[in-house]
């Protein structure tokens, strides 16, 4: 059996004015239907992990909506940190809470807030991926890219064995363009997506190694999680932690230990870093224009004229009406309007440090 | 003394979901300030015509909106229409009206729905129009054309006398693009704006000769406008009268007869027939953005970042924020978003055709 850990937290300025601080994009609908990307990924993994089986690790300011979102997930699979502590904790946590109760389990961790288009594929993958972790190693999946990304860290593999499996040799830092393409072209490097697979044993056994006082906090808070003292231990002990991200802190060393080790996926992954990427992803009409189901029971209604490749957001009930437009991204929230350029899509966080800026925090 | 006559009529619907059905254009502020146009057309006669010397002509729909905008105006100088019955019944009526408190009175009469920028221009061209009026003549102001507009109807002027009128030899339709070019080039031809100028006595003894009914129609109304009847007499008479223009009725064949006459006119006139046009005529930032004012106390927040000469219409409250475009116009009103590219703006009727097809008239 997986154990599925699902880091839920980061906020999402490029996905702005619909992505918001108390509403990050992981809750939010942006899958081509209703579901959020959150409950998404639940469902993604259900062919492997059941809901006693699905652990959300997120934020006191998101614990009531994740709440909602999954009824099935049981209480103590919620994990609300008191405080932001970067991946390394969060997913630390989990594995030292999963372990306490079985120490050898197989465990996963994906993140939140990803799309995936074909889910067999992913679900082949992390099969494929599995029986790495059941050997001992620390397993990723690494996306076959389908371009000279400079947006993402690669991984390097080395030469594939019989199962498909292969050493994961460095873990390279976001590249320049020509860095890039000479990436995609050697066909060694793929996009690491932070998706991992490892025996929980094995993980903290790197962490105990790599990160020795993180491992002790962790286990600390494991100990007491299923008795009178959790609250007590978590909120003394996290705050200690220091803030890492679990790349940095385990799998780069693990790399160098030659403990990590990749199968290639190829899924139609897609990070929905912004509105231009979502829109690569969600299916479009015959003018290439992207609609998102909106959010309530009461979808706006949407009227294109002479309008291609747009992607529109509807989300506050209003009617859109667009004409002769091309090449946009509109976002149409209760109470604010983005309108951007698709190839500006990366810049829409520049008006989230506009309104920072001037103080004006109540649209962040 | 000027008696000006304001016929306010008309939907608007290449300004929608600005101008809708039930709130047109002329109610709007689309002037750059506070004042709606219609507000700004009375503000601009002050120095020819006190409120007690104004008229407006409406419909039923619109008598409380027209009475809360212009408190000043007397009651018995708002004229509501029990039907639209186009503009010369509603002109002719409130000459009619005039007549009869003063046979000879001067009057003007000027769309409610137009923009002008020079307004000492402005009165300086009407000022010339009435000298014209008192002699006899019913005088047209003819705009000095900008460009070959194929939108409008056109004025053929003849020689320019001592006081610079010149007889109007022709009203022609709205021309195709070359003959507009030739119309431009000839300097004889001018805007029809529909700003008229005459003495009441000479405009109703032209009506009573080339409408004999309307004419009668409308001087039973007139005499019993200050009586106990006038309610039964209005209703029973107006739907009997014919629906026609003043151009159509009255001009056309006075101009045949030689006792039409024009001055004309150079002082910024618009007759804001699209968002375009208008963003042509409002002041601009330095990246030729237009922000028209707010209608409410509380104004929308709008940020532009690499935005460059788009037209926004914020009149929801919500924060408008855009990234990276240029060229359009942005709508942003309660329960409808429009987005326009701006040299697409004479297409924003079709949205309205598409609505009203669809049997969506919440929106209209």
């Amino acid at each position: 059996v997986l154990h599925a850990v699902i880091p839920a937290g980061g906020s999402g300025t490029r996905l702005w004015p619909l992505s918001r601080a108390g509403h990050p994009k992981f809750l939010h609908p942006l899958t081509g239907n209703a579901s959020s990307l959150l409950q998404a990924t639940v469902e993604r993994l259900g062919p492997l992990s059941g809901p006693e089986n699905t652990y959300v690790v997120t934020g006191a300011a998101h614990a009531v909506a994740v709440a909602r979102q999954l009824p099935e997930v049981p209480d103590d699979n919620i994990l609300v940190e008191p405080s932001p502590r970067d991946s390394c904790p969060a997913i630390g946590l989990a594995a030292a809470v999963i372990a306490a109760k079985e120490p050898q389990a197989l465990m996963g961790s994906f993140a939140a807030d990803h799309l995936v288009r074909d889910g067999d594929a992913f679900i082949a993958a992390v099969r494929a991926a599995a029986e790495g972790a059941r050997r001992g190693q620390l397993m990723t999946i690494g996306i076959t890219p389908t371009h000279p990304e400079t947006g993402y860290g690669y991984l390097r593999a080395g030469e594939v064995d019989a199962d498909g499996i292969s050493r994961v040799e460095e873990f390279a830092e976001k590249p320049a363009y020509a860095v890039a393409v000479s990436y995609v072209e050697s066909g060694r490097y793929f996009w690491n997506a932070s998706i991992f697979l490892w025996r929980v044993d094995v993980f903290l056994g790197e962490l105990a190694r790599q990160q020795p006082e993180l491992h002790a906090g962790l286990i600390r808070i494991a100990d007491s999680w299923h008795g009178p003292d959790r609250d007590q231990v978590f909120n003394e002990v996290w705050p200690t932690l220091p803030r890492i991200s679990v790349d940095y802190a385990v799998m780069e060393g693990a790399a160098a230990a030659g403990l990590v080790s990749t199968v290639p996926g190829d899924f139609g992954w897609n990070d929905v870093g912004d509105f231009h990427t979502l829109g690569e992803v969600l299916p479009s009409d015959a003018n290439g224009n992207v609609v998102l189901a909106a959010e309530d029971a009461n979808p706006a209604e949407v009227l294109l004229l002479d309008t291609e490749r747009i992607v529109v957001v509807p989300q506050s009930g209003r009617l859109v009406a667009t004409v002769g437009v091309h090449d946009l991204i509109v976002v149409d929230t209760p109470d604010a309007l983005m309108i951007c350029s698709r190839d500006q899509a990366q810049k829409v966080k520049k008006v989230v440090d506009d309104l920072k800026t001037r103080g004006r925090s109540t649209h962040l």
